[in-house]
């Protein structure tokens, strides 16, 4: 039985972590989930690390909601960084899933952007976990988790 | 017993290891506070990791109150790196809570802001170490420290 | 028998990893190839690592292809960060395959560029493995991979 | 008997390290000083993790001066985070002294400033290591290095 | 019988490792060379790290010729902290010696400016290896690498 941990934020204003859960639901099974929610995402890497170190988590998938400010910006460096490191210390997978508060013109489309780009980066980590092959028969393909993909180059 | 680190700086113009502490008091038993201060906040990361490794605390809480220059913006980013390099390091979380000095208009609502950031984080530290199912149930719900709350997008 | 990894990504609209085995295959023989596809570049790091420790490969090859916007800055100048990180912890050569979107006027240029970056990093890493002399004689001769070489200042 | 280590530059143009050592001198002893001098301020990091894990040093005192140019100002943020890792990997505490060349309109108030910063971090050093009681009655206090301290805005 | 290390790149523009080589033979006796040149400058750390750990060097000169783009700035920041990283893994002294393209006016200065500076830091290498004390006698001193020295505030 693989576990696969979910680790989000208080701080988010869109419930990610459950949209990343539902869309597992729909993919398999052969996987539990552990979740654990933190404050902000400069909390993220070492909740990450915990769930995989002390919780025995084979993958992590890491969402939170970066707000617009150039301060928060510095935040999700920061933590992007911390959750780089996690994983070379773990040589686990981390699925990093940030949605910035300006990447959408309206609240609708920010729900909307958060809770898609979480089920397609629950996608990935399934396939990362279970199905690698899914990833390597499209290498290059221009894929985008939450707006529309960009087309490979050459088809 | 759990014990709580409270590492802060004789740099702050505001005693926020302080609100921390009082704030803890009003929260429940089960804890000791231990209290370790340093001149800056570059000498936060190592000092939260020594209160975590020497004095075996369970979880820390990291005052600062980094000035309003580019200067100072680069040493809150190297000192919150650290931070996280620190969790990383020891598989427990340590609570960043920094006030720059140009988040308020004047000195008042400075020093409202940095005890009110204090007070909150210390819940969570609180929470993160006693009682995870406030955080779990509080995900995606926009919370924030000091300032107030921004909601969810769908309530 | 010398094992080369190739990380690569899904997001990338160009099929980057192919480019560097064909090119591979041209060299020369005594070695074999493992490839690895991640969603995107902030993956590669540890996917780098995972080939290195757990698939024993003796220098790997990561490509990707980060987009235009500052966002996408960001995350190269992250990834880049673990892969040199990925390296340190392992002594092992990682060659870093990075196009960036706005690099090519058109493309059909990018297309070229990726596919001849990673050829000629290919070649690179075949220079690193087995043929260390290939690059002590062309030290500061001025070397680009991709656009054209730039030359030595005194020839 | 506490061993101190002064790491200091053949780059700064101010007996950084002299006055540090001048300035200890007054304050007590039980404690010997070991001085190290590099060239750079990116040659401070490993020069104070050596003092501590070859010459068993306590705590060390770190003195540079970035020049004025945004190269500089790299230097230095790449200084300051590998100063931050050398505390983390020996749980010794490092006080990173660095002024910067345009900190001061003009040379004479440059040498004051940098020889008083040193002074006053060495006392911070001091306290750190022998008189923690001082550091900890002097939280929130909006202490300085340097120019004149920030008043609490609470007093 | 002490060993230098000497890692350089085929991508500059310069034969950089070749001038301090050339400088390390007027200096003295009582060490050899090892030679390693890699692609470009963000392999150096690594190289850097296994010509300490799989060669034995007792130091290592990290020589390099960032392009002028904000994209060579950013390769130029994380080999930086890269190298300062495999020193603090090693606690053996790198020096970095980098010449930024555009800190010479034409390909002449540069030229001149590479090697002026790449010899004037074999010095230190030799230096910080067995004659420490040169160091020392010049703290504060305003000595740089390449352009004239910056004179010290009081003489």
């Amino acid at each position: 039985m693989k576990l696969i941990g979910i680790a989000d934020t208080t701080f988010a204003r869109v419930d990610m972590g459950g949209a990343a859960i539902e869309e597992l639901k729909t993919l398999g099974t052969g996987y539990k989930v552990v979740r654990y929610t933190v404050p902000g995402i400069k909390d993220l890497p070492v909740a990450c690390k915990k769930l995989i170190e002390e919780q025995r988590c084979d993958i992590v998938i890491a969402l939170g909601m970066p707000g617009p400010k150039d301060k928060d910006k510095n935040c999700a460096h920061e933590a992007s960084t911390g959750i780089i490191a996690a994983q070379l210390m773990t040589n686990h997978h981390i699925m990093e899933v940030f949605v910035h508060e300006d990447e959408a013109p309206d609240a609708k489309t920010l729900d909307w952007l958060a809770k898609q780009r979480a089920r397609e980066h629950a996608r990935n980590a399934y396939a990362l976990l279970l199905r690698p092959d899914v990833l390597s028969k499209n290498s290059g393909k221009g894929l985008r988790q939450g707006y529309e993909n960009a087309r490979p180059i050459r088809e």
